[in-house]
């Protein structure tokens, strides 16, 4: 029996926000950013190698990142790396996985999910997921993974789901990063999940949705129809995929989509979009510092140190900052005001 | 008529109070510690080039770093860097110097000086010089210029010097590190001075008061007198220096002899000893900051910063920090705390 299941690890991302550890030249899901001796895109294609044999993974990625993916992946085939000419945002990228996949066959249904993110409750996650294929196998339905909430996060974005019986619960709408007060009424409510970029569907569904809501997008990629998973297909794209509108797959699609559901997921899921939210997420030590490399350190506390390999860091007298030694900059920065980095780096750049 | 006006700079130190960025692979003296594009060891050798021709400058260091000081003294020739196959503090390696100039010229008269302090007076400090290369060139007397003080320095050596009419003033007294009651006692009574080791004599005054003062030392050295300024010279060197007592040229000779005296000198001198010292030495900008290399500074005072070559550097919310990012450690570090510093790489090194 043919396995219908398959997963598309999204793998283009720059990382701005992990400056100076992420670079345009490697980006943040090509680090080890959890200290574990792996990438976090090695970590989430093993996590999944345990539900879908390795020929149904496929990574999605900017041709400039193909070298850098084969080499954190070297048993995924060579063909099975997606790489995209340009940065389009998501629509595209999800249109195009889909049109790659029906080629492939006809009755695929595939994960879209980020590899720069990291789970902790594994068992859980897969469950989850196995679920979702199921479901997306047998209906015309968009599946979105929602995240149960911790606290009420501001740049998160929020599904409203309507009560029901069973897994699976029908979306009643999409807000994305509310303010404090907004959020913390979402918490309080209970029929609030954060929208974590997890989505389950059959090629079929998708791209009848597309057809639909993003008709622009499916006619400049479907000219293309016969060239998928064949030698022919990076020609097609490199020339057609540059055409397309740059654009959220939320926002051409599951905003506007009427067969959206949800599965509610208790996951351990961080998107680990700051260096404030590496620290919150990673065990502290005794000063409840993270500190990774040949670190000393002395009357320092709260603080997340990254050191550059090999080298020894000495630090002494410091509370809530995050240092981080790159081969290119070096960063020793307040956490508080870890949202002025981007900005900061930003500007340095337009210099 | 030849110029019996020499120079001696001592260059064999490893400078452990400047890590990371001095280690004994590079001492002090070959770093640009100030910023300027030299080396310390440059900046010396450029200021006596001033007052002697090229030919009769010596530079005196360890072996290891023979090929470090003709890289940054390429115009001086190979055969006036003397060797030392071992460090047995300055006693011996005055001794060998002088008799290296007695072999060269015997009415020889010559400076010792270090190769990394800083002088920023220099017209001054090269008067100073002039004068004391006339005097000891016409009388048998052991001369050190001593450093007007300007704090009570309690790092620092102290020479109590009598009344005199004239430039030249007799020691009566030289006095170690004395405990900050007796250096505010000795700068208030207006007759102590700061001991620079910077000396000048000729060498058959020095060869003299060695021969009465530190016999031994004489013994094993003087049984090459035929090697020195010859071919012979390094073997002899190599064979003998080792065995030659370890111990200072101010405690076998400067305090033992009756001739020694002092050229009061307003020159703008320090050691750079600390980091600290050095911060106190540069120019500040308009937040009392010193940094070196493509640092952007923010909410950030008092401050020493060193950046790596090449590599962009952020700081945020320090103050009275030193900050040195070198290939081999970054050390983050209060300036109040910087004694600890050299204890601490000390214990890691021990490990």
């Amino acid at each position: 029996m043919a396995n219908n299941n398959y997963v598309a690890i999204m793998a283009g991302g720059v990382g701005s926000r992990f400056w100076p550890a992420s670079t345009e030249n490697r980006p943040k899901q090509f680090l080890d950013i959890l200290g574990v001796g792996k990438s976090l895109i090695r970590l989430t294609y093993e996590r999944f190698l345990k539900i879908v044999p390795n020929e149904n993974i496929l990574i999605v990625t900017n041709k400039v990142y193909k070298a850098q993916v084969a080499e954190h992946l070297p048993e995924l085939p060579l063909e099975n790396i997606l790489c995209e000419p340009s940065r389009n945002n998501t629509a595209p990228c999800v249109a195009y996985t889909a049109m790659r996949l029906r080629a492939m066959n006809e009755n695929a249904v595939f994960v879209t999910a980020p590899s720069d993110h990291v789970i902790l409750k594994e068992d859980a996650f897969l469950e989850k997921i196995q679920t979702a294929f199921e479901v997306a196998g047998k209906n015309d339905v968009l599946l979105t993974l929602g995240i149960t909430p911790t606290r009420p996060d501001t740049g998160y974005g929020y599904i409203r789901y309507e009560a029901a019986e069973g897994e699976v619960k029908k979306v009643r709408q999409f807000t994305e990063k509310p303010d404090l007060e907004t959020a913390k009424s979402f918490l309080a409510s209970g029929d609030y999940l954060w929208n974590a970029g997890i989505f389950v569907w059959s090629a079929k569904s998708i791209l009848a949705s597309f057809g639909k809501n993003a008709p622009e997008i499916v006619e400049i990629l479907e000219a293309g129809k016969d060239a998928y998973n064949t030698p022919d297909e990076q020609a097609f794209v490199d020339e057609a995929y540059p055409r397309t509108p740059s654009i959220s797959v939320d926002y051409a699609i599951m905003e506007k989509a009427q067969n959206v559901h949800t599965i509610p997921s208790d996951i351990g899921w961080s998107d680990l979009g700051t260096w404030g939210s590496l620290y919150a997420f990673r065990d502290k030590d005794e000063t409840s510092n993270v500190a990774d490399g040949k670190i000393v350190i002395q009357d320092t506390t709260n603080s997340l140190i990254r050191g550059n390999k090999d080298k020894l860091t000495i630090v002494r007298g410091l509370d809530d900052y995050i240092i981080v030694d790159e081969d290119n900059a070096l960063l020793i920065y307040p956490k508080s005001a870890e949202q002025e980095i981007k900005k900061l780096v930003k500007q340095l750049k337009d210099q």
